[in-house]
């Protein structure tokens, strides 16, 4: 059977505030047969995880690093590629994660990222959220980067976001005192009421960020754990206690504009012995069994909750993603085709 | 027998770049003997330690932190106290190392951080430099937190400084390439004359650092041990590899100025999985017995030298403190009384 296959590309590169101009549908015609002698799989996509960090492959001057592949910038005139989970059409049948795409259907060459997802009591979805990257990301940034100890004050900014609501909820679980922060009063009431914080704020509600965590935390914190950079990093480092642990994950507020770059107090660093490390989930796929397990038993006995945000239809995803910088979404955005 | 104490005391807090009429110079009488029933020890002080974090005392909103008590404001009026070396005047006669101070005698309580020099081969002044705090200094934050493997890269800055011309030696003796920089062409050809630094640069001739690094590290950055902030340490995490880290020891360049915060890329931070860390000798005490072993076997063998610029007679202690704010020191600043 042949259908004609809908895609986006990259039209222009991203400057600032993205846009729908930003992107390109195009389509083409794919035979839905496994090809004679052909390693290639084609794989009907279901759901797209519509991510902010892509917007870093889609500027001019993206951040390429040689060692982090999937950072490497999106081509003009190319399929853009994303997580997701789909049902492979073509070849022996499994769903799929990443690396799919803003497409209707991915064909996958031998060398690509496919995974098989187990027989699964969850949705389907979950394996794109929860227990998929944005899972892996909570799990290993909280447990391998922060290093918790029962007892600890955790802030999480963007704490409605795909990872943030995640990052929250173990933290719960490890016995800590948590603080979100979000921008809007229903993710707040979100936080406190369905998530469990002990606490949260709408920092678009506040007159100055500083304030705001000395009022939260009136004896400092001990972990941050940054989705958004900025003057939230600023915030959190003043307010830090000694040996205090900062997981770099996400830098939002600084993806749309260069001229919000953090500009933390060195002298905080210095004399509070302050760690500030990014990482990549990717590095951390030693501990992925682990988390899939523990994840698995949290969600089956109630204990934690994936919020998923899910829009639908291909045409939707520019869309879905621009909604992002916003801070539109509630949770992990996901477009299901 | 009683003496006339002649001691500096702040007068005013420092603003920005410090002067002279920040100080003022006191003398009151003192009796030199042992009193009936005090826990007192008199301490004539022979050699007083001038270092940049001093300045951070000195500000009328200065970095205390409960953790770190001598990071503690300095009073207006009250006597400055320092690092040092001195020797016992009444009491049980042994040298000293901390903390004494900008005075010709120290009156210690039974709570001070008195500690008794072994005997030793070396110079007096090597006590309160390569085998005081600068030398611990520079051992722990390069082995503790930089955590060097043979074959990588390192770049110091203010690398003619107390810390900085020992972090690089240390270096050199792991089997990494090291690169510093300074600010004059004496420094720059002492580093890699007398040094054994791979490579040296004065930033003051360079245009912008960022090239300067480029050129200086084709392949890149692994480690930087950071004694100035500002945008040595952007241009440094611009030019990182992943996994590099920072030890994030001084940042003179914003103590006198806050408007040089640095605000170092956190996407670099994120994609290259860059740790910056801060740091305090301090807390690695731990260490203190190795650090002397080493760095002692490594002075008796003519592999490592100890750098000091001293110059004579209390009176001039302020002024040498301001000097390093210009730059003026080469290797570790002393006064000798």
């Amino acid at each position: 059977m042949e259908v004609e296959n809908k895609y986006f590309t990259l039209k222009q590169y991203v400057d600032g505030f993205p846009s729908e101009s930003d992107f390109e549908l195009r389509s083409g015609p794919l035979l839905l047969a496994p090809q004679e002698g052909s390693k290639k799989v084609i794989v009907k996509n279901l759901f797209v995880s519509v991510d902010p960090y892509q917007i870093n492959r889609m500027k001019k001057r993206s951040p390429s690093h040689k060692s982090a592949n999937f950072a490497q910038r999106i081509d003009l005139g190319k399929r853009i590629d994303a997580m997701g989970v789909g049902r492979v059409v073509a070849a022996c049948g499994y769903a799929e994660e990443e690396l799919l795409g803003w497409e209707d259907y991915t064909v996958a060459g031998p060398g690509s990222m496919l995974t098989k997802i187990p027989t699964s009591q969850f949705p389907l979805s979950y394996h794109v959220s929860v227990l998929g990257s944005s899972g892996l990301t909570a799990y290993a940034g909280f447990y391998q980067i922060c290093k918790p100890r029962r007892g600890e004050t955790v802030f999480v900014s963007a704490a409605c976001g795909s990872v943030g609501h995640l990052v929250g909820q173990f933290a719960k679980l490890s016995g800590c005192y948590v603080v979100g922060c979000a921008g809007s009063k229903k993710k707040v009431d979100l936080l406190k009421g369905e998530l469990g914080f002990d606490d949260a704020f709408n920092y678009k509600e506040e007159r100055d960020i500083n304030s705001a965590l000395k009022r939260c935390f009136p004896s400092g914190i001990d972990i941050y754990f940054d989705n958004v950079g900025g003057e939230m990093l600023e915030a959190a480092v003043a307010n830090m206690n000694a040996f205090g642990r900062v997981a770099v994950c996400g830098a939002i507020s600084e993806y749309t504009s260069s001229e919000r770059r953090a500009a933390p107090d060195m002298l905080d660093v210095i004399y509070k012995r302050i760690t500030v490390q990014g990482f990549l989930a990717y590095d951390h796929i030693a501990v992925h069994d682990e988390f899939i397990s523990v994840t698995s038993d949290y969600l089956r006995h109630g204990r934690m909750q994936s919020i998923e945000d899910i829009s639908h239809g291909l045409e939707s995803i520019p869309s879905a993603f621009i909604a992002l910088f916003r801070g539109d979404n509630v949770g992990k955005k996901l477009v299901q085709l």
